[in-house]
């Protein structure tokens, strides 16, 4: 089994590419680094990484920036670098990446805790979560071949804790090696139109 | 009280005019008709409907455009139609609308069924419907003056039933003039960060 697994060297990411490559042969993508680069936010260079990457199993997103930002100053231009990124970029993966997929194949998309536990200047995230979750449970009755798509939503890591911890008092952050878990599920399992949440 | 309400020319937007008349003064907008005119899809055009109108107790948007595709045929560019218009533009006129609220004003978004209860061309929709009940949970905390913050996701309606069947088969549709009292418990009530469901 292949693996492209986008945002491979963030937190999640390399925890994730930990999990994964016990069981497969992963392909890494990132902005500056891994074996493609790759701007989410940019459909051609999308369209570049999976004509680099040619046919694979699954396609695993571990990726996307979001705006935090007071709501009293989130301006619709601010709020557009999270609809460019974390929500459309990896709704442009799955639209593009639809034909890159062998039979059976799967997407895993990240979205986040905030989205039903919201956090102040949380609001951005919040959308791009929610718009990740619903567009993944609603692509999954319509995906040709066997194609899967899921969302994994976690809550703050642990390994962010030290820098985040201000912002979500009294969470309870898990290992990003335990949020790993859920994308292992998703690609090996045979659900869809899930979100795995791992709070 | 002094209601702003966007989309009032439409199916639903006509019946929560009818509602919310009954009760208060309501300045409709619409794209080619009402009191002002609004492309919500245009930032300077949200500024604009806002100057014209000056201050008011309750912003309720009963627009937005989302795009209907089958899924292999969704593309980016098709997305963005969606993600301008019943996601970021149903948005932007929180993000934008905020300082046109007296003290206690509300905020009242639509979205739909279809986020929790997929049907087959709906995932761009589903997107919009997400990001907007994510958003308007998330900003809810955040909203300075006592100014509140509530969807309402309506079934499909009665009124649209000849035409969107084939899309909703076994969806039980509700009447416009049901949903309208979802606006005005939104509206009048003291609840904010709640998606009403008027399913």
């Amino acid at each position: 089994m292949k693996i492209l697994l986008i945002g491979a060297s963030g937190t999640l990411g390399s925890a994730v590419k930990e999990r994964l490559e016990k069981k497969a042969e992963v392909i890494t993508a990132g902005r500056h680094s891994g074996d493609v680069t790759v701007d989410i936010t940019s459909v051609d260079s999308i369209k570049k990484m999976y004509e680099q990457v040619g046919k694979i199993d699954a396609i695993v997103s571990a990726t996307g920036s979001a705006t935090f930002s007071p709501l009293a100053e989130l301006t619709p231009e601010k709020n557009a670098v999270t609809i460019s990124s974390k929500l459309g970029g990896q709704i442009n993966l799955v639209l593009l990446g639809m034909n890159s997929l062998n039979d059976n194949g799967s997407f895993t998309l990240t979205t986040g805790i905030m989205m039903e536990d919201p956090i102040v200047q949380g609001a951005s995230a919040a959308m791009a979560n929610g718009a990740v979750t619903a567009f993944a449970k609603s692509a999954a009755i319509e995906m040709p071949r066997g194609i899967r798509i899921n969302t994994v939503s976690p809550n703050v890591l642990e390994e962010s804790w030290d820098k985040l911890e201000s912002f979500f008092q009294g969470f309870v952050p898990v290992p990003a090696a335990k949020v790993a878990h859920a994308f292992e599920k998703s690609v090996f399992g045979a659900q869809t139109g899930e979100t795995y949440k791992v709070y």
